[in-house]
Formats: structure tokens, C-alpha cells, sequence
């Protein structure tokens, strides 16, 4: 997608066909910066520093990892290796371990000499896959937009999204925002409410940068804002992203979303999740009681970063120095405040049956 | 109520009678000051910057300011002058008009030689009635309290709430934390979730503050988490206060109080409004149709204030360069989700019965 008039990937092989670049999400908003990634430490060091997020792009980022390891020495002891450095950089990320063992798996297949080259085919392939996948998903929530336009003619479509599920979390399109990148794209007139998303401010920062790049009118607002909005007739639709979907339908995603989807249930605003089916877990149904919530550094809550005002990037401490503070990274929302789910093969109600018809062959292999 | 071990009122006056002590409260939670108002103009610009905040606490400060403006001069040119000057520090403050205009009406109506005492009389009339009023709602809000105690046995009640409803905002005890701080003195084991209340921070700022001072224990959170520990019964009940409320028991409060509601009623947990009937608006029942909401400057979404790493105030920005904001700084909670409304005659239900019960002479008032 763009960003000042150009045209990005959030990853991409040098002309030389080895090196890998990315861009450095931990400078944006305030700088746009690349990095470029010589060996598999700079890979592995680019996701533990959350210089690349988003479970896509650090499955993608994991396999290219795998092949600048595999290019330096194609031997199975330095891909095992490289393997086990990559995947301990984020342990619970499962889209990492599963693009590293498919990667893994084919070179340790392989003759050594061939394994270079098939290392860079096969991540190029997962980010291609992801890029469709993406694609796909912006094409069918599109059409939920564009059926809102036409109920409303002659005026915005108000989308309300939380966090960043954009493109930069993905290869490109995001999920969440794909939607409302495909929809733009086809003169669709629409404008986009970002709810700043507390502690880490993915939507003030990330998904703010995105929409700005893309020239969509957006608004950032701050997260207790919502019920407001909704409440006064202020959001036609919301679209949210998934870190993990239940087969009944619960979504796992950033802490607030549950807040945003009761005022939508409350208000009659139609709730939609974008998923690409690689976030289903099959195993379990209810989210509430089966999903561990991860708690994250308390700091978070306490400190926030930003730009002062000569430009510097500064840490800013909000609360009394003896106050403590908790940092629960994700709620659930049960199927039931879902209005569908959009997936890479459709929309689908947000329950058992509505997936399954979707997905037979991942159901029945789960 | 207490910082650092002393006890402090947030707005007393000095030993020789006339000058006024205030605490300076843009500087918390990181620095504890006070100021010295020598005049009226003193006053007044501590009204207009925020070193007061707090409807119950802008009353007083206008009160007194009148009585500095009296005791240089009792004329009524100059009386008249002073209450203009200070109406006009935040001009849609209702309690302001009405502690100026009390103290003005009666004034006027005295000889000039008398006018200084009365002043400061008045003022200080209207700051005990303030303390009275809050004290009574501590009382029977820790009746709920001590209600939820005993139905969970050695454990501590667990208690969200939302922005900063404390004795800083009036001129002690509070309003949603009078009944925490009556409970806590009375023995009862709680525990205090701070929604930090984006985008002003009044709970990770103030609320937090005056709870360390008191010695209470508390964990500051994300406006975004209270949906989620509700969900895992981790909150006991919610207390918040009121910035208007209607005498069907709408209630308008700081924004996001609307999505806490919400999470209560879906969760089970009793949601509770504490209030002093200065507060009800008995002209208007349906407060999602009848009160304007107040948007303040959207620089309060873009930017955050905080404390750098050298202990210096920084104001940090949040937002891409040329992304825009809106900040709503209030929202409605529709009746049905409160459980009940703590007011200094007593607990009511959030209903036009319920409040006409309790307050019959100002219903009929009105």
C-alpha cells in the first residue's frame, strides 16, 4: 500500500535476490525508516525488537529468516539452528512456528545445494499466499460497504475499527483494513473512525499512518468514545481484526474490542470480524473460558511514548510513582455480539455451522 | 484527605482570615503544590486554568474569590465586577453561577462594612455543605460496599471506576470515592480498578493519586480492560459519579462511562452513580436526546502530558502529523443500566420515582 504517494510491501528482497528488507514499525508514526536484514540474527533480532508485528508479516519475516540462514550455510545443523533462534523470539506467535516448520521441513527435504533458492521460493510464497488471502478478505468486506453506502446515499459510510489490523501487520491489505482499502479503492466514499487502542496506541499511531498513506479520511478518537458514536447514529459498521477465533466464533482480539462490540449490539451497529482462516482454533469453542489472556509488561499502562515537541522521541510516565498497573493485552467477544465473520472464502455468522461451511477441510483436519 | 500522612482540604483558607490556599492540580500526580490566591484575579485564573477542577470545588473557589474582591472593595460596582469576572472563567460550570450568584444576592443586600466577613462566611457555608454532602454519600455508598464484603468473605471487594469523581474534585471526600474511602476507614478489605480515562488521565493522574495518599490498594488499567475483568468476575461493582444526571436517572458522565455500563449489565455487576442532587437536572428525562455533549480541543487526543525520564513535564504527540481527532468529553448511560443511584439523602433507583422519593421538595422545585 502507499505511503507518501510510493508504493510498499511491509517486506521485500533486494535486487540481489538475498537481502531482505522491512520497514522499521517502531519508528512510525513520527519516521519512516527501513531496515535492511543481512542474516538470520538481523531477522530474528527484527522480530524479537518488534521492528516487524502482526502474525503474517512475522511468519513471513521467520521464513526469510530461514533462507539468509539456508544461503549462508545450507546444512541441517544451521537451518535446525536458525529454526530454534527464530521461533524463540516470539514462542507464542503460532503463524512463526508454523511458516518455519513448512520452510524447515522442505529444505531438510532437499539436496543442500538446492536449498538456498527453495528457502527464498517458499517464503516468497507464504507472503504471496498472505497477500491473497488479504485480498480476498478486502474483496468480500467490501461489498458489507458498499452495501452500507447504498442504504445511505449521498453520504460517508462511518466505519469504527480498533487497533491496527492493516496491511502493515500483514504482507499487505491487512484484514480488518482490507476492506476498507478495497472499498476506497472503488470510489466507495467513506470515513473511518481509529479508536487510539490503549496502552500500546496501534490505532492512533499505525492505523492513523495507514489511512494517511492511502489519503482516507479518518478520525482518531480515543477508545471510551465509541458507545458515544454509536449511541447518536455516528458508525454504520465496525471492523475488527482476530488474534484468535474460536469454532463457535469467539474473537480473541485487543483488549477493548468486547467494549465496542456490546455498544454495537446495544446500538443495532452491524459488528464484523476479518480473519484470515489461519486464526481459527478448531479445538476450542467458548473464548472466555478457554482462552488465556496474556498479560504484558505493566509499563505499558504506567508510561506512554511519543513525540516531543523538538521532534525527539520520548517516554512519558502518566501515573504516581507507587501505583501499579496491569496490562491485559486481549479480551474475547462471544460469538453472539458477532455479526459475521469475513474470511479469505467469505462471510460467514459467527458460529459453529457458519465456519464449518466454510472451511470443511480445515474443520474435519482439526 | 491525606497526602504523604497530612490531611488536607483542597481549598482552605490562611490563619489571617482572608488569603486562600488552594492545591495546584494541573501539577499532580508529579508534583505536589500549592498556591496562595491573593485576590480575585488570583482566583479566577486558578478557576480558568484548571489549578481547580471539580464542580463542587470551582463553586467554592468562585465564593471565595468573591470575598477576596469584597474585603478590598464591598462596593457594588466592584462586587458586580468581580462575579462577572469570575462567571466568566468557565461559563457553563452550573455550580459556579450558582455559588457566585448566592453569595453575590446576599451581598448586596448587607452594608458595605459587613460584606468582606459575610463573603468569607458564605464561602465557607457553601464549602461545609460541599463536605456534608459528600461525607453522606461516602456513608451510605460504603453500606454497598460493606454489602458486597459479606457476600464474599475474606477476600476484598474489588471496585472499577472511572475518571476522577475523588476529593480533589470537590473539597473533600468526593463523590464515586467518598463510599471507597468511608469503607476503607471503616476496615473493609477493597480493592480499586482505575480506568486511567483517556484522553485527560484524570484516573491514572488523580484517582490514582489520591488513592496512594489514603494508602488503598489499586491497580491502574486501560480504559480498554474493564470489560474483560468483568468478564472473569474480577470487578465486584462499579461506582462512578455524575456530571449531570436526568430525573429519569440517565446519566451523563466522562466519556466511556457508557461502555462500562454496558459490561455490568452483561456481566451482572452492579453499576452504581454516586451523585449530590445538584447534579440532577429535573428539567430533562432522556439524556441521550436532551444533553449536548461538549467536544473539547482535539490536541488532548493527539497528545499526552507525562513525566520524561528526567522528571520533567513533557507533552508527547500520539498521532501522525496530519491525522485529525475529535475529543467527546462526556456520554450518556441510559437508566436501565444503573443499578442505583448514591445520593446524600440516601440510594435510589435510577428512575423519576426513585429520585422524586428522595428529593420531593426539589422535584417540585423544579
Amino acid at each position: 500500500m502507499r505511503i507518501n504517494g510510493r508504493d510498499y510491501r511491509t517486506i521485500w528482497i533486494d535486487d540481489d535476490g538475498r537481502r531482505v528488507h522491512v520497514i522499521d514499525q517502531t519508528r512510525l508514526p513520527h519516521c519512516f525508516e527501513t531496515r535492511t536484514l543481512d542474516d538470520s540474527d538481523a531477522a530474528a533480532r527484527a522480530i524479537k525488537e518488534m521492528v516487524v508485528r502482526g502474525a503474517p508479516l512475522i511468519g513471513v519475516t521467520g521464513a526469510y529468516g530461514l533462507a539468509l540462514a539456508a544461503a549462508r550455510d545450507p546444512g541441517d545443523a544451521a537451518i535446525e539452528a536458525a529454526h530454534k533462534k527464530l521461533l524463540a523470539t516470539r514462542p507464542t506467535a503460532v503463524n512463526l512456528r508454523w511458516a518455519l516448520d513448512r520452510s524447515r521441513d522442505l529444505l531438510l527435504a532437499a539436496v543442500p545445494e538446492l536449498r538456498a533458492d527453495l528457502a527464498y521460493a517458499e517464503a516468497g510464497r507464504i507472503a504471496e499466499e498472505d497477500v491473497a488471502s488479504c485480498a480476498a478478505i478486502g474483496d468480500f468486506g467490501a461489498d458489507l460497504i458498499r452495501a452500507a453506502a447504498e442504504k445511505n446515499p449521498g453520504r460517508p459510510v462511518n466505519i469504527l475499527t480498533h487497533c491496527n489490523a492493516g496491511w502493515l501487520a500483514t504482507v499487505d491489505w491487512g484484514t480488518a483494513l482490507a476492506p476498507i482499502y478495497k472499498a476506497a479503492r472503488a470510489g466507495i466514499p467513506l470515513h473511518v473512525w481509529v479508536d487510539e487502542t490503549r496502552p500500546r496506541n496501534q490505532g492512533a499511531s499505525l492505523t492513523a499512518y495507514e489511512l494517511l498513506g492511502e489519503g482516507i479520511s479518518h478520525t482518531v478518537i480515543a477508545d471510551n468514545a465509541g458507545g458515544h458514536l454509536m449511541q447518536h447514529g455516528l458508525v454504520d459498521l465496525v471492523i475488527v481484526g482476530s488474534d484468535r477465533t474460536t469454532r463457535a466464533g469467539d474473537v480473541c482480539n485487543k483488549i477493548g474490542t468486547y467494549l465496542k462490540a456490546l455498544a454495537a449490539h446495544h446500538n443495532d451497529v452491524p459488528f464484523y470480524v476479518a480473519l484470515p482462516s489461519s486464526t481459527i482454533d478448531w479445538r476450542i469453542a467458548d473464548g472466555v473460558a478457554d482462552i488465556p489472556i496474556e498479560e504484558r509488561d505493566a509499563r505499558e499502562v504506567t508510561h506512554i511514548v511519543g513525540r516531543a515537541g523538538d521532534g525527539s522521541i520520548v517516554e512519558a510516565q502518566l501515573t504516581p510513582d507507587g501505583s501499579r498497573a496491569r496490562n491485559y493485552a486481549f479480551d474475547v467477544t462471544p460469538a453472539r455480539f458477532v455479526t459475521g465473520l469475513i474470511t479469505e472464502r467469505g462471510v460467514c455468522a459467527a458460529t459453529e455451522r457458519g465456519l464449518k461451511e466454510l472451511f470443511p477441510d480445515l474443520a474435519d483436519a482439526a
